[in-house]
């Protein structure tokens, strides 16, 4: 998934080699605690500052990981730890995929300097160290954690500092705004550090950011500021790379009585030249990117090329078609180039999840044809918003959701849960292509079609094409496909794992010698009553098989369809829990996602 | 449940009887479409704003509505319609509670003057108008929806005027900050009136409505100006009920070409002496409340009035307990005499739901013990939180989930999604307690414990009671309790659902002479694997039941459970739709949700 994201950013430069082997790390060997940072002079945490920024590097490289954010965030954790007693003072990092050097600097250099320890995750983690306070790896919850944890720290009479650090980008989430608002009015110690530099993964759009540029080009000074405005204390350091000049300001605010914010002016990708320059590239990077050589390979077909293909091919006969995107376009393969195609169609609303389905919902009600791109992870930001303004009213726009899948994704990124969030809203339409030509298709369909809200689960993997146009009428709701007509047992394979069905089809074959009936069952979101019914005929059993959680999802509905039937049905999928880094294959064989194990199962219920 | 959110707001105010007899609609009689307000002189408008103040008292005196909002929205709402040409120009009302004087001005005076037509709804709905563009119910989506507007209308080359019409306490909302920032940089006519009467239902407490305050004291002047900082135009009307100077200040921004703020000092229940002097009791009004004596009558004892003595005995000995209430206090009995003996221990977050779980998730990690009060309609605006801030960082909180039930609410405030929503995330303890002694021991066992969050779904309706303490030991997830152990059929009624499935059981001894096992599952986030295991022995048929959603829904999770077994498997619970107030009874029989019909479906698959 991530070659995909890569591969999809359609960015092809030339990476300088950087001289790893050599490197030493005698400053960052000697740092065991923040006890440890306590004690250095600052020609000394400026050659800290440098083993770090080679630390992040070695990290990422070896195992891949976030570039940018941490290498601008070294100097204000050196301050801060410099400044603070963590863990009594609580530094909660927003996102936290800036934590590298906070867990270098609190006893975890083993995941960054020497043999990289892979398990030394790449977020904030309590299971970790007694310096993490929560598992995060979602944007914009911060501030809502920490005045949380403020208010309890004042309810239990004690006394530290709370702090939480978040950057621009993240700000504009609505739990952050939320956030701020409330954190302005606690009324006791409660520092926000806003790590400003000027950009989310890609360049920030909304008004929030007017007000950022306004107080960086007047070092804090402008007439209006967003901080003061809502009661804050507000001390502004436009050297947000200066040890020095941090430890100054974070001096100034510590043990405050009531709400600061400190605004920080960093550099994204500081120390490592490319990561300067090119700030979105270098957000997150593969292993062996510091090594690589760039050559200009042809791109492969992908998902996402194939998506963004279609809207800048559609926006020719299209000229109300609009491209949006919540501040992830490298991952949906909105790059630059296409968002500069695009133009005036294309609109990135920031990290606003929320807003963007609102927008979208009142584009489509006003004549516009939108079609939203986002993560599986993040549309779930939105549960409120895809109800009330898009399923309610009924608004004809098309949601993508990319990467929604089991997969080995971190515990704060699983693609599981969509499927019982979407297809369980009245109205919504949710599909689940099986191959490029119906993904095509669909979605040539749900943008030219005024009736319903539609999300499409773009597959996640390699492309797989028929080589055949699909000319399905997808306005007929709920009709599955049946691909093949068999007897006894039944598969139903959604999605990303109708390919899996058709394994386990042949498996039965050879093994049982059944000819199973396959079926694709396009919609996610009902079932085709017409076509089960119909099973009850000559069939016995019926497997459903989907790329998500069992609870809630796709499979308990045509389980609860044969309730009262002697059909037994078997559901496959991910059981309900927050799997972490797991290998797909490893969940594969947990969750009996196997051709063999189906089989095993069919052949004992079966007999 | 309105009764019994009124009877829990525990206010016993004398309201005057206001002489409805005798009041003519000479002008509103005249009024079918907007045209007809432009010919008006200012002291005619002037006599319509009166009329349109007894249509609204009219109205929710008949059939019950919301008062406050639209009594301080009347002026505001003549002038946009003289100045303004509606339906081009487009007006979008957020919540749209304060849509009553627009209804009477756009050809919808029936439902507030001579004999009401109820089948006039009380939001903004486009079947019953081309002056309504979506249907509002939830605050906060008015910003986003209107930018989405004015994006389609630039792409689409046209000319009008989008208006977002929002009050300060939506304002505080997630999606309105996000869209705030992003109808910032629209770049062409843009227009939000910020309606400001200082008062979401209860009053406003974040930092926002600081600087709010500060403009308003200014008179607009403050250096301070959230919105000008974000880059919009800005225009401050002091006199937001006189509607000579709104007249002017929406002709002065009629036709801007950049986005454009009209802050407009209104005041809440303005013409209506009671709801001026209290605004938080006057903000939605059962039927017949101007001709009711206030009486001190004993108050009922309700699941609120329960939850509420609970807190306030339970804050004696917790010094870190700690209720929370999105801005929705009235509805779940947090009323101003409990606020003010709750002191510390109480904070409203304003309208900011995603921030409320936030925030009680970091309270609880840090060591207080968070109650969070929440709609079951309204719980949805937070998934992500639930998921993220809460569930993958088990923080020990308690959600008491209000209204979750099949009821004839309006399509916008359904309460039969939150067991779907809630109890397919991994972690989370989805208690459906079924009488008092179970509610309170549910809640005192997830206010002591550290290791669950923990969500409660209020029973909705009378209280039950037992009057026998219950000693169950809730840390035993997924244990469901057997009431009476019978035979072949076996009835699990969920919360709510309990007392029916006790009538169900009934009948069926009665119809079918058989003793059927009744379960109470006291869990619906998970099933008790080793219970319904047992069940297979000497049953043929399990019943289940549910007062929401059956899609993704508790009985689907038993459906699943059995698809492999010769059980067979009757799930009850609501259609995936959005009924619009619809008789609950009328709903009941449409879902087969009574004794009779269930019993029926029982011995059809019995013999």
């Amino acid at each position: 998934m991530k070659k995909r994201l890569i591969a999809t950013l359609a960015l092809l430069i030339v990476t300088q080699s950087y001289a790893l082997a050599g490197k030493d790390f005698d400053m960052l060997e000697k740092i065991n605690k923040p006890d440890d940072v306590k004690v250095l002079n600052v020609s000394q945490m400026e050659e800290l500052a440098s083993e770090i920024r080679q630390g992040i590097l070695n990290h990422s490289n070896t195992i891949g990981g976030h570039v940018g954010p941490d290498l601008g965030i070294v100097e204000a954790t050196i301050a801060l730890h410099y400044v603070f007693n963590s863990p009594k003072d609580k530094i909660v990092y927003d996102v936290s995929h800036q934590i590298y050097p906070h867990k270098m600097l609190t006893g975890r250099k083993e995941g960054f300097i020497g043999k990289i320890d892979p398990k030394i995750t790449g977020y904030s983690n309590p299971a970790e160290s007694e310096h993490d306070f929560f598992v995060v790896g979602h944007t914009s919850t911060s501030l809502s954690l920490t005045t949380g944890m403020a208010k309890a720290r004042d309810l239990n009479g004690e006394k530290y500092n709370v702090i939480a650090l978040i950057g621009d980008g993240s700000l504009s989430g609505g739990e952050a705004l939320e956030g701020l608002s409330n954190g302005a009015v606690l009324g006791s110690n409660y520092i926000i550090i806003v790590n400003d530099n000027d950009m989310s993964i890609a360049p920030t759009n909304g008004g929030l950011f007017k007000n950022l540029a306004e107080l960086r080009a007047t070092k804090g000074k402008a007439e209006n500021n967003l901080f003061k405005a809502m009661g804050y204390d507000y001390l502004y350091v436009e050297e947000g790379n200066d040890v020095e000049k941090l430890i100054e300001a974070f001096k100034s605010v510590k043990d405050c009585k009531k709400p600061t914010v400190v605004h920080i002016h960093t550099q994204k990708g500081k120390g490592y030249k490319p990561a300067e320059e090119n700030k979105e590239f270098y957000h997150w990077m593969l292993p062996g990117f510091l090594d690589a050589e760039a050559v200009a390979a042809p791109q492969p077909e992908t998902y996402t090329s194939l998506t963004t293909d279609y809207l800048l091919e559609k926006k020719k006969s299209c000229k109300n078609l609009l491209a949006v995107s919540p501040a992830t376009p490298g991952a949906t393969g909105f790059t630059p180039e296409f968002r500069e195609k695009m133009g005036k169609n294309y609109v990135d609303v920031d990290i606003a999840e929320q807003h963007a389905v609102g927008f979208v919902s009142g584009a489509a009600k006003n004549g516009a044809k939108p079609v939203l791109a986002v993560l599986s992870s993040f549309i779930q930001r939105s549960y409120d918003q895809l109800s009330q303004d898009l399923a309610l009213n009924n608004a004809p726009t098309t949601i993508l959701v990319y990467w929604g899948a089991i997969s080995g994704m971190d515990m704060t990124h699983l693609g599981v849960f969509d499927i019982p969030l979407i297809s369980n809203i009245p109205n919504i339409v949710y599909l689940a292509p099986t191959t490029k030509e119906e993904y095509l298709a669909m979605l040539d369909w749900s943008v030219e079609q005024y009736k319903y809200p539609v999300a499409i689960r773009v597959p996640f993997g390699d492309v797989v094409s028929t080589g055949k146009k699909d000319t399905t009428d997808y306005s007929k709701i709920n009709t599955f496909k049946m691909t093949n007509k068999g007897e006894k047992v039944a598969i139903i394979g959604a999605g990303n794992f109708y390919q899996l069905a058709e394994d386990v089809q042949k498996e039965i074959k050879a093994k049982l010698g059944i000819d199973a009936t396959l079926i694709n069952p396009v919609y996610l979101s009902g079932v085709d009553k017409d076509m089960l019914e119909g099973l009850k005929k000559d069939h016995k059993v019926v497997i459903t098989l989907e790329d998500g959680v069992l609870d809630g999802g796709f499979g308990e509905k045509v389980a609860r369809f044969y309730g009262a039937s002697d059909m037994k049905v078997l559901n496959y999928g991910a059981t309900k829990e927050f799997t972490d880094r797991v290998p797909t294959e490893e969940l594969y064989k947990r969750f009996r996602l196997t051709k063999e194990q189906i089989t095993e199962d069919v052949s004992e219920i079966i007999d």
